[in-house]
């Protein structure tokens, strides 16, 4: 059976990302491992690892976006969790066949090669999750 | 100097634990470790692992809390993040040094003898951050 394997990351979204830097980086003292800018996606994006885990803050660099629309409206603060599963495929047939709303309701490929999947709030208690799977390189 | 060794727990607030459970558990298939009814704090939470995480469900069960305010006013999902410290005092000291606002100046200690202490989501990026320590018997 599907299952969750771990938290991957916890994103959080904020309109600048130097004051978000001060807290998280220099206040708590959370190394960086990069910053990227992901054009297609119209925001930048600070990578903090943490254990098992990692932290991303998410700066929108336009204006129609839907996580600039998230922070238009909610201001700066958690934007969604995201589950590694072992078969995303399985889980999200699962999810589906329990009625649960899918935002993607096939997988989407990310430039890195990585299959995911965002679901509903609505469906998930409110809160925004994103599923992914391991790549098969890491779990072969 | 202090550091953040591990995302401890992501707490989420619901107003209804069996349709929260409907999705974490059922859907995603995430075990429950245990439910437990905290009366000092109006809440009841369940417990749900995932790798070396816990997600915590949170349903306030009287209206005069922090939790249910936050419950009435956002409406359910995430509502903060835990980080384990290695040492707490010594990180609260740093924070403090700058300017950040701590919700408890010192720390707090739980039931089973965890010390914490919650950082006001005005100085960390709109999100609710707890930052709580290992227990001794744990690290020594």
């Amino acid at each position: 059976m599907a299952r969750v394997v771990r938290v991957a990351h916890l994103a959080l979204v904020h309109e600048d990302m130097d004051v978000a830097l001060r807290f998280w980086r220099d206040g708590l003292g959370i190394a960086v491992a990069r910053v990227a800018d992901v054009p297609q996606e119209g925001v930048r994006v600070a990578f903090l690892p943490v254990g098992d885990d990692e932290i991303e803050i998410v700066v929108p660099q336009r204006l129609d976006t839907g996580v600039a629309r998230f922070l238009a409206k909610r201001g700066p603060g958690m934007h969604h969790v995201c589950l590694e599963v072992d078969d995303l495929d399985a889980m999200l047939a699962r999810l589906r066949g329990q009625g649960v709303e899918l935002i993607n309701e096939t997988p989407r490929v990310s430039p890195d090669g990585r299959r995911y999947a965002f679901i509903h709030p609505r469906s998930a208690g409110g809160v925004l999750v994103e599923l992914y799977e391991a790549r098969a390189d890491t779990t072969a």
